[in-house]
């Protein structure tokens, strides 16, 4: 049900695009609209515009498409009139769950438990899933200092008026280049643009290095294991330092790739000792899948790469998984966590469908292939013109690359995108691949044409 | 497509609920789990349970069912086949929306604008609504301080890590009792019960007073006059003091009508008071409409019974309206407002046909023909059992009651569940009614009934 290549009609905004950019302007900001859509024509890896241009798409509504468009069992599953209920009555989970609740959860997020975890809260978005998680952290961090759940009448008293301890000074601890959401807690453990976080209120929370790897990671593993155990080092100075002005780290948050701050990657050795650092120092370790969770690394979770048993208190994940949400160890019960909806029911049936049909179609093994294809490919052309692309990277097909400037990194996406090919970019000077689990060996040829293309016409 | 009255079969939660939650309890935290639900029988104003209780719904989802369960206009949108693509592609609003989204605000957001408003962003739930208007609202004050809207290089190089000025000393002042969601911006203008609160950091923003009112209001006009007066006395004392100490108020965030605080109300002078000094002290004005806005005060927005043509600069919505988001005016642009997913075109689509059968079965005049019902039984109960209730009050169906005390309260929320009829409680010990839009004369009556066979037996 894919076409077969991208087909362009008008460069990109075309005149219909501009037209619904100024009608839309009257509304709200457009500031960061790139096109319209037709969504009723984009079909697996390509997205149609609303000037009839079909793009490869290498980006998927930043990485949150996980098989395409339109894919033929999720279109069958939503034209099941038995499904009609769960897309019109959206309950409260959390008081009032549907029968099929439970069963839908074993069936889809359970069935991809982490290593380790075998209780799931499900939310609406990548913001809520780790506010949400912050708050156990932090109420499981208070229950171990209290040694009991019971909240004292100071406790009680002071919350209300947003002071310790009921309100405490607790922090967590998040690394440079890190982005983990826009809301506000969300906001003060994210570091990647500045852009995302000025002029709003933010919380002394300590954030620590993430290791600046040299790439091929293979020709480098000194410098970069040398790089990495400055970083472990000093983030143990960072809890510390904390814990001593009265400020301790009740978790750790860490993206297994950065993703937003460039694709910043680091070694199984790397998240081992931050692992241990978190037990020896008391603090909850929470790894945050949203953008790399749900099958792009060839893994499920970017961690499995990690080989081990127990990577995790807390894995949150969104985006390509449909839903929100957080796994979690027994002992980070979410007593307390609560809001009106706590996910949604349609799109957990969604979800169920997309494993189904990642299992059918082997789509893991697909990506490791594909991305294998890709990053070769991107090793050659990095080859090929040294003087625009650097530092090719990636696992699976959650792959990037570095362009010389900021400057040609945009012409080159816009140039990219008037060849039928759209990608995103990150970090100061990256280009991200975040195609669909759907994206086959002969895609990645295809896009590496029209970049080819692009690049030899710079 | 209503059924004719509550049918029990069982007491809730029977015993196929009571396996269910069992078996959810393996998953996740069941605590705060009711029962389950068929929400394939629920029907209009009844919520059918997986025991075959079926209950009126003066609930509904803590107050988000618009139009009752499987409204047959929303049946029918869902079961357009035109409609499966907006069902299975979920796109990047901000960056990529469909061709359909300037036309489809228009007929569903835009056609409901308060007063002065005429730019809507969508946003996914409440929480993620409100956490964006306090950002928008801290901009536009530190474009304001600074004169233009150009951050200074310290400003960019502070902000990454979390320190002034790129992350300001601002705050959001909210009132006691105040309730406007839990993540953690939002959970630092939460007032309503310490349980949301404790062990959670938070920010150093201010508290005023909301206006403790004694009921019926036109009893005590004087009084309530007298009452209203000293909380924005207070107010404006503590705008000064938060800017004396060098965390000055961005903006005032307010409920119509305190919902999860215990449906408080306060007079349209009050917040006519509260609107001049917020622009008297240079605050952003934020009406937080998520509980209250959508009809179920008889206007779509609780503040049109303000009367005033100007009556804020920022007002949210979600729950009913089903989609979450906010209104602002034209000087709030949210130039760096951004997210994945901005909200969710599936439910845009739902609002629009909401919107329609509001306006087709005249559900407004409804409510507030329902509303007087109600709350002149409420009147006559309170008469009838002065000893349990008191305090009846409410705008439209937007009704409450309060009851002797707490204990009191939670045992006559169970009786009346078991003979049928579903509620929330609200505050220490009131009782709040959140039926749907449908909710006609008639079951005000059937509500009664029940009520008062439940008052008879205490
Ligand atoms: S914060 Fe996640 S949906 Fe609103």
């Amino acid at each position: 049900y894919d076409y077969d290549g991208p087909s362009m009609k008008t460069s990109v905004p075309g005149p219909r695009s501009q037209a619904l950019t100024k009608q839309l302007g009257e509304i709200q900001n457009v500031g960061a609209v790139n096109f319209f859509c037709n969504y009723e024509e984009s079909r697996g890896n390509y997205l149609v515009d609303v000037d009839n241009n079909r793009m490869l798409d290498v980006y998927t509504q930043i990485s949150s498409i996980p098989i395409g468009y339109n894919h033929p069992a999720l279109l069958k599953l939503m034209a099941n009139p038995n499904h009609l209920s769960t897309l019109v009555n959206r309950p409260a989970l959390g008081i009032l769950p549907p029968e099929n609740f439970p069963d839908k959860l074993t069936e889809s997020l359970l069935s991809v438990s982490p290593s380790g975890m075998t209780r799931v809260q499900t939310m609406a978005c990548g913001s809520c899933s780790n506010e949400n998680a912050y708050k156990a952290m932090f109420i499981w961090y208070r229950n171990k200092e209290r040694g009991h759940n019971m909240p004292s009448d100071e406790d009680v008293s002071t919350c209300m008026i947003n002071k310790a301890p009921g309100c405490p000074d607790l922090s967590i601890l998040s690394f440079n280049g890190g982005f983990h959401g826009r809301t506000m807690g969300c906001l003060a453990t994210t570091h990647s643009k500045a852009i995302h976080k000025l002029d709003v209120p933010s919380f002394d929370w300590p954030m620590a290095p993430f290791p600046r790897l040299q790439y091929p990671l293979e020709e480098f593993t000194r410098e970069n294991a040398q790089e990495e155990a400055r970083c472990l080092e000093e983030t143990e100075d960072v809890i510390v330092k904390w814990r001593q002005k009265g400020n301790p780290v009740a978790g750790i948050v860490i993206e297994p790739i950065q993703a937003e701050g460039g694709d910043n990657h680091a070694s199984p050795d790397f998240f081992k000792g931050l692992r241990n650092i978190a037990r020896k120092h008391g603090c909850a370790f929470h790894v945050d899948e949203v953008q790399t969770g749900g099958g792009a690394t060839g893994k499920y979770w970017a961690h499995e790469h990690w080989g081990m048993d127990d990577p995790a208190d807390i894995v949150s994940f969104s985006k390509k998984l449909l839903t929100g949400g957080y796994y979690h160890k027994d002992e980070l019960q979410p007593y307390r966590i609560f809001n009106t909806w706590m996910g949604d029911p349609s799109k957990n049936l969604l979800l169920a469908e997309v494993l189904n049909v990642i299992r059918r179609e082997n789509l893991l093994e697909e990506v490791t292939r594909s991305g294998k294809a890709l990053l070769n490919g991107l090793y050659d052309l990095q080859a090929q013109y040294p003087g625009i692309l650097s530092r090719a990277r990636g696992q699976g097909t959650f792959c990037a690359i570095d362009i010389c400037d900021d400057a040609t990194r945009n012409s080159i996406l816009l140039k990219a995108r008037d060849k039928g090919v759209l990608l995103g970019g990150c970090g100061d000077r990256s280009i991200r691949f975040r195609p669909a689990l759907i994206f086959k060996e002969y895609h990645v040829h295809i896009f590496l044409n029209i970049f080819n293309d692009v690049l030899a016409e710079h």
